[in-house]
């Protein structure tokens, strides 16, 4: 060995257990609170570094290793990380007209599948292939809130970039090795970046696509002149030809040369940086141009903090393992952890701070009903997120509806909330969401009556779990606003829903479980809805309690009763009204709004005595039983409706639609 | 009739003629120094608004009538405008997996192309089937300089829009019509725009693609609820469905109905807005930012100037008409003003102007063998736009170089510029090019001489249009440096170029016909490139004269005796080396450099006589008359080397390429 290597290789980190079944997937790699993604891990097919998108980015990855040094005409042996082995000649091609081209062939390889080995941590994803091993690190953590948080707190949590190292060990070699990591952006607009030299004097170079994208690299282990930028229209010329840097090239990348019996690590950071005013209808900016001036300062930045994060990465990773979840537990909480990330958009609006989630590939801001699934993970990191939705909803994205009567009168509804508060950046306009319509029994329709649940659980879970008496106190008005709402859309008998908001037109509302059947499409006698609405109320209960007031007159008990007696066969149908499709279906959401009291009581101190004891009734009441039996009936049914024949489980009987929710 | 149309409806528009020929092509519509365009014409491909593309947006424009009223559902027949006549689906159909759905059909159907008539003219481009006429207006003119124009003189001349009309005439129909402008921007960010009402209280409405692109209309002579707009995912949809709008949709669209003995102008405006610094290398934003606070702004300005600008564009019509071309050429013209003013971009960096002309689909910014091209369009218009250019590459885009003997020694060079200033919106390091590589003999080689050439032709072009002395006395060191720079690439004895930039490593330079053979890819012994040299030495010597110099000691006679002497059979090869295979090569641009002593010549007033005396003689040198004979060999040959089958002209005998340059 011709140099002693005494940095950080990497080497010694403790690596997540080989990934177990097909590799060949997706996945999100993101900082918080920037809507960016670093896209990788689905072969021949794109992906990269994307914003503010409802997919992946459309690039080709080419991470991968030649033999040889940099002019060597061996091919570049790389991960299946682009669309094909075949570079896109034609940009280059429309240059020469009717001449005779002498071009390169393409000289990249993929490298086998089976030749491939990944290591799918809750922080890091690593790919390890014969040749060289490649790993993204995407911690995550609390998000300070700005109203209170110092500056350095904010600036670190929100840095828009991820980082990844490529670990090309050619100790026991006997040639150079040449090692790449690039991104061909397919769109015009790449460029070189140079940022100088890190505080060991290893100099950083990257690339860019104009001002939004871009990754800076460095090299431990190396001399100056170890790391070079390419910039070219085909990777392989890129490396090898006399001319590293095309400015016409629509690929930048990194290399460099590993010299036999050594061992080099470039170490990566990959971010973005979106200036300006970024959505319409409200004016935001992204919060973390309040902490960085541009790209080039938030690639620096990820390359002086790059051990740092990824020891926080591993350190994710171990909590997951030590989880004690099963491995496809663990897998599907570490998938959906980096597509939420992916999906986080922290703004600054009028100086205030606004945290959007947007919904996958819809694009749909804040849609509540998914922020009450998504409220448990935030109430354990940063409470503040949820307060910040809850006070969205309730400042521009709440509204006052009147309700149809079953005979088709109208009458005084209350205070509502709107399915979402935009689309693709674009604010709905106050009190309008971006995806219902009226007119529509179906996909589209209003959710008034859930969304209504929704905000208030939501305010539940923010209260129990904080104790934040303060925001009770200033909100509850409009609590008491709900409860107002609540009973104006139940049969005061029953205490299910029955009435559609005016907004439906001569439609009538849906759930959140849209793309169902009748089992779970309609609200209205729903028995998914009914629970909610149980649960709600004894939200709205517990909310008076906390600050000493009277119960609340509750319709939970009415609607518990109701349902006890709706029971057919030991299960409660899933559209109360005979004559529905649904009334034959069997749906298990009826049991999802359980978890809500549940979780309460776990969160209330022993201060709330009285709102501890009322929920503890609650969950020992009868109605609990009859809950219990129903899901047991449905997961144990002997005929199997509520089982794919996968083994997988349906969610209604009648519906052949599952996910995960 | 039910009411009388008192106002303006573009039907007494004095018409071009009807496009005679294949009317099947795309132009692009643009305002002037905002790198936008409106692109449409080419049928059943993908078109519309673009921004800062090197090629047509991707999205499908709908422009058509229906019979009926908003809820007919009778098909749309639209201009043949999208890439096809189903609407895309999956956007909606993701959000119904497993679920029946009812849509509607798509509901467009395609005028007949034999229906279609187009008129295109210097400043309109209209579209008249047997249902509506649609017309688009991009008149052009002077750019005022930002450095002594007054602030209301900038605004009017970058609004960054154009203006359109769609008009439907239904004076003898019986049946209400409804007609639509539509985009289908396919990427996900649509929003509609509501501008208030206008001076006639008419509602002005309008959709929008996120912050950068929009589309705003009014209707003059109907009703307030005449106009309406419409977002989702199929245009037929938007307006026959009770829900016009959804705000997940990716088309966004103005209807209107027009009632059975009445006829309707939907007004257009179609703009773009891009905020904040937009470049890399220097920090440009659009100048037009200075004079307009955003999107909606510039639609109602361009609605308020909708009839000043029509009547521009129809003027700008007439005068074409008026100027005795034929037909093509007047095609030709039209085509290319309408291509240029889609790559302009007037830029503010550091609140000074920077005037850009982006290379077509290549995004190369202002190259300049393209400068000299253009110089006599904007010496017409905009004489500080050449100016301007000028001192950008003195100022940032020069080098010094040596140059090597053909010996393979170095020896001392001079100054010279670079192809071009950088590349899709990224500036190249000062004194660099995106295009030019070294070690090539071919295509994205070095253009030192010929750059060289670019720049003192540009200066000499300027300074005769303007008479700007005072400019050539600030410059006269550097026009100086030119010389001494020209002479160092000069064999002594033939004044022709011999020595290559040291730029070049091992290669050699090339012209600017970069992707010819190598009749005009090698620049060294190149007689085009020889006559260049020649006009610049005319160039040299006339701006020393009208500063009352004496006059240079040029090699203008020097190249005018060599390559007189080297005619052969009444030709000139086209490379003046033997073993070259260029020798064999006849080529046209021999004579393409006349036109500058030409152009000078008309320009001086008769205060500068000693330079015009000059610029007599050379022009009634025995030299033109070699150059004459070689052009008419060329042109007359019996064996036709220098025509393409059809007649079309052959640049180089030894060349399939053609282009117009």
């Amino acid at each position: 060995m011709k140099k002693t290597v005494q940095i950080d290789l990497a080497a010694n980190e403790k690596r997540v257990p080989a990934f177990d079944g097909n590799v060949d997937f997706h996945a999100n790699h993101s900082p918080m609170g920037a809507y960016m993604s670093f896209t990788a891990g689905h072969f021949n097919a794109a992906g990269g570094l994307g914003v503010e998108l409802g997919r992946p980015a459309g690039q080709n990855i080419y991470v991968g290793v030649k033999k040889g040094d940099r002019r060597s005409r061996q091919p570049l042996v790389c991960l299946p990380f682009f669309k094909s082995a075949v570079s896109p000649t034609s940009a280059a091609a429309a240059f020469e007209v009717g001449q005779a081209t002498n071009k390169q062939p393409p000289g990249v390889q993929s490298i086998a599948v089976d030749e491939i080995r990944r290591h799918y941590g809750w922080g890091s994803d690593q790919w390890v292939t014969p040749q060289f091993e490649f790993t993204l690190y995407s911690p995550f953590g609390e998000i300070p809130d700005p109203a209170v948080a110092n500056v350095e707190a904010m600036r670190a949590a929100l840095l828009p970039s991820i980082v990844g190292t490529l670990r090309v060990d050619n100790r026991q070699g006997t040639e150079t090795l040449t090692g790449v990591f690039a991104i061909d952006f397919l769109d015009p607009g790449a460029r070189l970046l140079n940022l100088g030299k890190d505080t060991s004097a290893a100099p950083r170079l990257g690339f860019a696509w104009k001002r939004k994208l871009g990754v800076a690299g460095t090299i431990q282990g190396g001399s100056d002149d170890s790391l070079f930028a390419i910039q070219r229209w085909s990777v392989a010329e890129g490396i090898a030809d006399v001319n590293h840097v095309h400015a016409l090239g629509t690929i930048g990348g990194l290399a460099f040369e590993v010299p036999p019996g050594e061992i080099r690590v470039l170490h990566l950071a990959i971010g973005v940086y979106l200036d300006g005013v970024v959505t319409t209808g409200l004016e935001g900016r992204y919060q973390y141009t309040r902490y960085y001036t541009g790209l080039e300062q938030v690639l620096s930045t990820a390359l002086d903090r790059s051990a740092e994060l990824r020891t926080k990465a591993r350190n994710l990773d171990a909590q997951l393992l030590a989880s004690k979840l099963s491995a496809d537990q663990q897998f599907l909480i570490a998938h959906a952890t980096r597509s939420y990330y992916a999906n986080t958009q922290l703004l600054d609006i009028g100086g205030e701070p606004m945290f959007i989630v947007n919904e996958g590939e819809y694009c749909m801001m804040n849609t509540l009903d998914l922020s009450i699934d998504q409220a448990f993970w935030e109430l354990d990191r940063n409470p503040w997120v949820v307060r910040n939705i809850l006070d969205s909803f309730s400042r521009d994205y709440s509204y006052i509806d009147q309700v149809k009567t079953r005979t088709g009168e109208l009458r005084t509804g209350g205070i509502t909330f709107t399915h979402d508060i935009g689309v693709n950046n674009n604010f709905s306009a106050p009190g309008t969401s971006s995806y219902e319509l009226r007119e529509l029994k179906g996909c589209f329709s209003f959710m008034t009556q859930e969304q209504l649940c929704n905000w208030i659980l939501l305010a539940a879970c923010y209260v129990a779990k904080t104790n934040d008496l303060k925001w009770l106190a200033e909100n509850a008005h409009l609590i008491e606003s709900c409860a107002t709402s609540m009973r104006a859309r139940a049969n005061s008998r029953t205490g299910v829903m029955t009435c559609d908001s005016d907004r439906c037109g001569g439609g009538s509302e849906i759930t959140t479980y849209d793309s169902l059947d009748e089992s779970l499409g309609q609200a209205r006698a729903n028995t998914y809805i009914a629970v909610k609405c149980w649960a709600s109320w004894l939200a709205l209960d517990m909310l008076r309690r906390m600050q000493d007031e009277s119960p609340t007159d509750s319709l939970a008990d009415i609607i518990a009763a109701h349902l006890s007696t709706a029971v057919v066969d030991g299960v409660i149908p899933a559209v109360l009204e005979k004559d529905n499709p649904g009334y034959v279906s069997r749906i298990l959401p009826v049991a999802e709004a359980l978890i809500y009291p549940a979780y309460w009581l776990g969160c209330l101190s022993s201060k709330h005595e009285d709102a501890r004891d009322a929920l503890c009734r609650a969950l020992n009441s009868p109605f609990i039983n009859v809950i219990a039996k129903h899901t047991k009936a449905l997961l144990l049914d002997p005929q199997k409706r509520n089982l794919f024949p996968d083994g997988g489980i349906r969610l209604s009987s009648t519906s052949n639609n599952s996910w995960m929710s």
